[in-house]
């Protein structure tokens, strides 16, 4: 089987824990644990997330006296593509010593047209006072939005419409190796009125990303891996319980919130109804179990919609 | 032809420009511009330095209050494959269109017990007065040195003994792609007792990662591209010419300092000795020139030593 895996950027920093690079290391070690027995039998893609990685580098350069402007999101997603790739990079060689593994720069396109650049909702960075957030606003050309009590930055997320590098992926994976790729959701850029390429201030979403790439590379299954071990329904309340079988119109009309849920539900089902193959969500460390349909929220073109809510548990 | 090109770090940010994105790039837009030529006729992989980027990154890391210790500068480094990887990438697929490109994320072995690692030489980030980089020293465990009137880190630049993914390389230059690899040296790594890899804070000299890798991948040239025209010989005198072509034995013979032009001479000069190929030093502007031998210093396993010092000037 061919195999795309999208892995959360949390699941490489955990809420809470310093962005040390030690933390970080253990923390993809873990994760290649969790992946390394998917390579052995099947071709695979690693995508993953870079949201706590990626704020802390705008932080950080944001704050650099030597800049005139802080890097942009598409050169600071490339930096965490440079710096989570090469930890992938090297826990899989050190799991996968037989195999070759590619850890690659890539960009996905998205159309200069998308609303998303009209009306960003993606927070990035720290959160600010009001005062502090629109003095930002005015200086740098930030939008700002409040987020909860306080103001944080938003960039666009415009929809991923093809990872500039598919073909490259193509021959990758035909060749046997192992491919990283699509960090951050890919660096996006957009082709200009000439043709050419150009990178934009706008963050990715990385499973639907992934979705895009699984679709374009023939894929069997779509692994959307996190830190819950299924999607629930009626998320939060006393009634939630976790979904373990559905197809894409049943886990649609379940609805749920466009930030956290909504794209990863997004992500699977438009695999599915494109490909009619198998996508799935669930928790990292039971990746292969998922594979195998036996753990995590799994989506098919057809079948039963099976929840412990609605139906008998399983004995 | 297989060609082999490393690109200066200060070819991508002179000395004295903004370390800014857009600087870059536009720098970054110039090189490829000399470099796509190259890649219309011979299988080409681009290597390239990270001494200016991986200071920026390596300064914003050090002021970064969130991180409980900087990142290393394997990881550093790594963030400068995926930045400066980035911009070629894409400058690249621009000039390109029929070509893939492909930026790869990549490590070079070294010996744990290379001897640059006792005796650390290779200066890194800011300059301090004595006092600050004594306390430094203590407080993190740098080794610092003086630098002219300033004191300085230094890191150890072991020798590479091996690009990690030349079986990739070699795999995707047979496929025809044009490849981005080898940014700032590599990542250095070593292999622990028990075969893993495992990130070292050391800097490798790019130029000698690209010999070593010219060399493995059967390379019939080795380009070395920096910001003056020619090797010279008594390089800062009055008497300082042109040298432009010589074999590794009278290249070696003039002598040169360890920090600037050394590793460029014992690069090229051991690509030569080892594979009996041709390899260069000269301007990045003058890249095609120098592959058909009509500029810069060009070094063969045999032939006639010429410098316009010691012999007539063409006319």
């Amino acid at each position: 089987m061919r195999v795309v895996v999208a892995l959360g950027g949390n699941a490489l920093l955990e809420r809470g824990q310093k962005p040390d690079a030690e933390v970080q290391e253990e923390n993809v070690r873990r994760a290649v644990e969790a992946l390394a027995p998917l390579a052995h039998e099947h071709e695979l893609v690693i995508t993953h997330g870079n949201g706590p990685q990626v704020g802390v580098l705008a932080l950080q350069s944001a704050s650099d006296p030597h800049l005139t402007t802080p890097y942009p999101f598409d050169v600071l997603g490339a930096q965490t593509q440079g710096m989570i790739g090469y930890w992938l990079l090297q826990s899989m060689q050190n799991h996968l010593p037989d195999r070759q593994v590619a850890a690659i720069i890539n960009q996905t396109l998205v159309e200069a047209a998308d609303p998303a650049f009209a009306d960003p909702t993606k927070f990035v960075g720290e959160v600010y006072g009001r005062e502090d957030a629109e003095r930002l606003a005015a200086d740098r050309g930030w939008v700002v939005k409040a987020d909860g009590t306080g103001w944080r930055r938003v960039v666009g997320s415009p929809r991923p419409q093809r990872v500039v590098e598919t073909r490259l992926i193509r021959l990758l994976l035909d060749s046997g190796a192992v491919v990283v790729c699509a960090g951050g959701g890919g660096v996006p850029v957009v082709r200009d009125e000439n043709g050419q390429l150009r990178g934009v201030e706008a963050v990715v979403d990385k499973d639907l990303t992934s979705s895009v790439l699984a679709d374009a590379l023939d894929a069997d299954a779509l692994l959307v891996l996190t830190d819950v071990p299924a999607v629930m329904t009626d998320f939060g309340s006393p009634e939630q319980a976790p979904i373990s079988r559905a197809t894409p119109s049943a886990l649609r009309a379940q609805g749920f919130p466009a930030g956290s849920m909504g794209p990863k539900v997004e992500a699977v089902c438009r695999f599915v109804e494109l490909t009619g193959g198998m996508a799935a969500i669930g928790s990292l460390q039971d990746a292969t179990a998922i594979l195998r349909g036996e753990a995590g929220t799994v989506v098919t073109a057809s079948g039963s919609y099976t929840s412990s809510a609605r139906a008998p548990r399983r004995t």
